[in-house]
């Protein structure tokens, strides 16, 4: 059974299960000293513009807290949305391993606003003061909107200009590379990003994210930060290769295009029907709408999905590489069907 | 091109290959709430003779770093062979997840000596001394040799009567089943182990090892800590659904029975060739062995393999899944034939 | 030279110097053994009406930090004001002694709303989630206003319905107490607080806060907390003489009348001061007041003081042990010459 | 009642209150900007031979486990001996501080053999092995023994070029300093050490150690370091205070002199009581002695004293500053009349 309760309830794409089978001949290094790894730094290379250290690990979690680590010292700071992953949704992970602190700023739309940014670098060498160090910004958001390029330009220069670093938490960022028509290139390498969680997970492949660094200095000693943190894959082949065939055949793309269009579908097919407040713009793979609080419960017994906020039964529908326009219409015709049964 | 390097430079075993296909249809609830998961609880259950929280994490160290974390508190102290893995190959992962700390006591064939536990066990109570709360044997120990089930259940039963836990590091414990000619249940069970990093990587899985609460009272709160630890898979029906046919299918025991096997006869095909000397007991799917230095080169010119010990030129050679009759003949031919060339 | 800068500008009250000396004979057990800090614990028995443990530290950083990681285990939260000193002054060391997560929450003059509180408890059981489990108070708060015993009643009741454990911030307890002309006992033991974190060092004392359990479970192992966090004196008795006496004598009552009658003071002659305005309610010992920021520097050559908030130039007047009526009435009569040579 | 149980269960010396006495005077600015504390370093830097960075904490665990954390990350390791208070006495503070690891390594009368550092100096870069970083020494030794300066230029010139930094632990570094009839600055300034913890608190202050950064690079974020460790003194006048007349008026000189000769003297004066053996050689302020454990008892109802090897019974009898010569001869006498009242 199919729903829109995330882009991790979806199998693996068959493209890159293909290319992990492809993988599984004779005996290869492990720890990621074997050639389908080497081989995937080729990819990272082609699609970011630049050589860069590339690390992978098990899953979002980890290319999250891994990152942290990276960015700041325990007595330091990372500036995130009140909404970030990092902050809500880790259970407390980026705290746990890097000894440091979030600092959560409200958000708009999910996004962080540079003003606020400003105005929360208070206290700088105050040694009572945790001192904020790093900003992530999650991209797309996790209410489903994008930064525009112009934006993590505008948020990049200024923090580099205040000694912070910027890291993207890009569990879904193919997503939002298409969604605003860029390339990894011109959003990521020239805004000046430092260092990226690059998901695959949620774009069909079984497990493993990527620590992607634009910033090459940061990754000095990643490789024990890695193993010290327990994401050191003994069979990296099994992620390196479905990873180098995401990239080089364009999968990404494919797939995020594919997404995007189901999903803007879907909010259009749902937009006018009385009932349902598209609640956030539709920029890539998810729909966020409030709905009538009795309707939750039938339509989840149709299509799963994910009561966003319990109190303003805001909803997220999720679509996935394999969500397909019968599903979205049905899903659609469901919440006509409710409405229509209502007093709207 | 295979070696003896280690049993995680293998692929992934056909038929555990085929139960990962066999998941990947339709959408599943993620975070292991998935039916294959909920399917691998009762192969545990058989396995073991009782009920018995199980959760999957990524990678061996991760089981035993988070079985650290459940067993100490920062406080404690949980006590180690020298030799183990948790003290000399996880870059102080311990440590750093439990921040507690490591008691290694020297060890005999890699096994840890009732004398040596009972001899540490001083300064109880004393809050200068980091209190000793459990120990962890390594089954293989990391010289391939085996504690008998009589040795496991007498420390367990002084442990229990110090107020200690005990853990076993069972990357290979299949291994040590078969070598023992015991049952899960008879050696583990039935001796009151607390717990268990459950190993699958280095035995044919792709990846994921399971943590097995014999002890269920300790389980708790181990979904948060392992969400915390950055070890929660989302598609966890893809390291369930293999553990599943691992287990019920004997594929476990079928792999250790030939693994064991090979392993004997590439030590009596060396056993006697001059300038070799075999070091340890051969009770899993090791053999340790002295060469002369000179030989080590060009024979991991032909076979992969680890040097043990920089000094003596201890050598590891590890059986796999997939090695061959084939390929121990031709290495134990390599050795004949760089020993012939010698002055022996 | 004398200001308002804080309550831990001016040195040690005689009377406590006094204690000190008393205790500098022959030779005495280190780390707490010694007479003088058993003595002690009658001292506190009698102040909060039973029999507590206490715990002395270094500092109030070190009485909250090690309170939090007492409360909380590392997968969980405690909620806590956004003005906290836990939260805005201890530069992160609540999450990195505890490994845990702060839940800071909008405060109303400083102090937690109970409608705030219960908002804020979501996603019970969630494993995605930091789990609240603290709540943290400081009483009197940052902006030295006060708690009443109903509403720490009425909180501690909700909390622990909730399974939310309550820890009193007490640097200035003393001041809260005095203020409520209240009693510790009813106000802290009777209203069911957990555990709190007894300031000395900003009534007249060198060094040193006491840990006081009232809900005694909680002390199992806090001497290896203790301990490991590097916060336990040898020479105890240097902290415990002199809290022996601040309890016994009253002298808490004593210093905590003297300055609450001072500050109140000190607002009264500035209220009315035009380009003043005194921004929180007068309950402990210190004032708030917004003033012109031309005033800040010319007023601060005479007697130091801190600007709290760099936006608004709110100011904190704080009155220690030593201040006297004589420097209060020249701070006031230079904040009058400062109006009225402007425009007012 | 005093004893030979610790140079801490003595009070402080009577110079060094009548500088806390004498800082006791008006207000001062807090966290260390006082007049007294920047005095200080002027001592200091008298005392090395050159401009210090010093940092004040309140313990001996602060000092140590603080330059821990300076020295080296998570991922890396400190080599200390077996014996180490680091590694035996501090409750695992340093593992939960740094995250890292301890490398203990056997000792020889207390101290590290240069040819076991290089021993155990393997697996460089290799990311599964914690990394040494670090070495510290204890000087003098919980032994009561001694590196000659020699030594610790041959330690550290080797460590340096390793890329190792050396540490001591100075909790009696005078007492060394003394008994090598050496300086400061030659024995530590000259060898080139990186990071002192410099003791005071058994050597007559009431508390406070500091941290003395020769390696000024090392101190770069040390203030974060010590506010989020819980080790910043607000009243910071009372340790430092004391801590120049100690330095300035040569009484660190005087108190070592006077207690090593009196350490001298009770060596002497026991060491041909039949029975009593002497174990390490006399070089600080403690003899260490096996007697008969039937003796244990009855001497420690007249003088008390730890025994330090419950296995052996060698015991530790520690003069400090207020140790007087009646003292150790009386003490002398009872292990006399022990002797003659049994079969020696």
């Amino acid at each position: 059974m199919k729903g829109f309760g995330s882009d991790n309830h979806s199998g693996v794409h068959p493209q890159l299960l293909s290319a992990m089978l492809a993988a599984n001949i004779d005996h290869a290094p492990s720890y990621g000293s074997d050639p389908w790894t080497e081989k995937s730094l080729l990819a990272f290379e082609n699609l970011f513009g630049k050589k860069v250290p590339v690390y992978f690990v098990y899953n979002g979690t980890a290319a999250n807290v891994l990152s942290v680590r990276t960015l700041i010292k325990p007595w330091q700071s990372i500036i995130c949305s009140d909404l970030a992953h990092l902050n809500v949704d880790e259970c407390g992970a980026p705290e746990f391993f890097s000894g440091g602190k979030l600092l959560p700023l409200p958000s708009k739309n999910g996004k962080l606003q540079l003003s606020d940014l400003k105005n929360c670098l208070i206290r700088r060498g105050d040694q009572h003061f945790s001192q904020a160090k790093a900003i992530s910004l999650t991209q797309p958001t996790e209410l489903g909107t994008t930064y525009t390029t112009d934006e993590i330009m505008e948020i990049t220069k200024w923090a580099h200009s205040e000694g912070l670093l910027v890291h993207i938490d890009g569990a879904r960022i193919a997503n939002a590379i298409v969604s605003l028509k860029t390339s990894f290139k011109a959003h990521l390498t020239d805004t000046g990003v430092d260092l990226i969680s690059f998901g695959g997970t949620k774009n069909g492949l079984m497990f493993g994210e990527a620590v992607v660094f634009l910033n090459s200095a940061l990754a000095q000693d990643f490789v024990f930060v890695r193993k010290q943190s327990a994401q050191l894959p003994s069979k990296t082949r099994f992620i390196s290769a479905p990873f180098t065939t995401y990239i080089e055949t364009g999968l990404w793309k494919e797939i995020a295009d594919y997404t995007l269009n189901l999903t803007k579908n879907l909010a259009e097919l749902v937009r006018d029907i009385p009932g349902v407040t598209i609640t956030q713009p539709v920029q890539s793979n998810a729909v966020f709408a409030r709905i009538p609080q009795k309707w939750v419960k039938p339509l989840r017994e149709k299509y799963f999905f994910y009561v966003w906020d319990e109190k303003t039964f805001e909803c997220r529908w999720m679509i996935s590489f394999d969500t397909n326009q019968q599903e979205i219409e049905g899903f659609a015709q469901a919440l006509r069907s409710l409405s229509s049964e209502s007093n709207f």
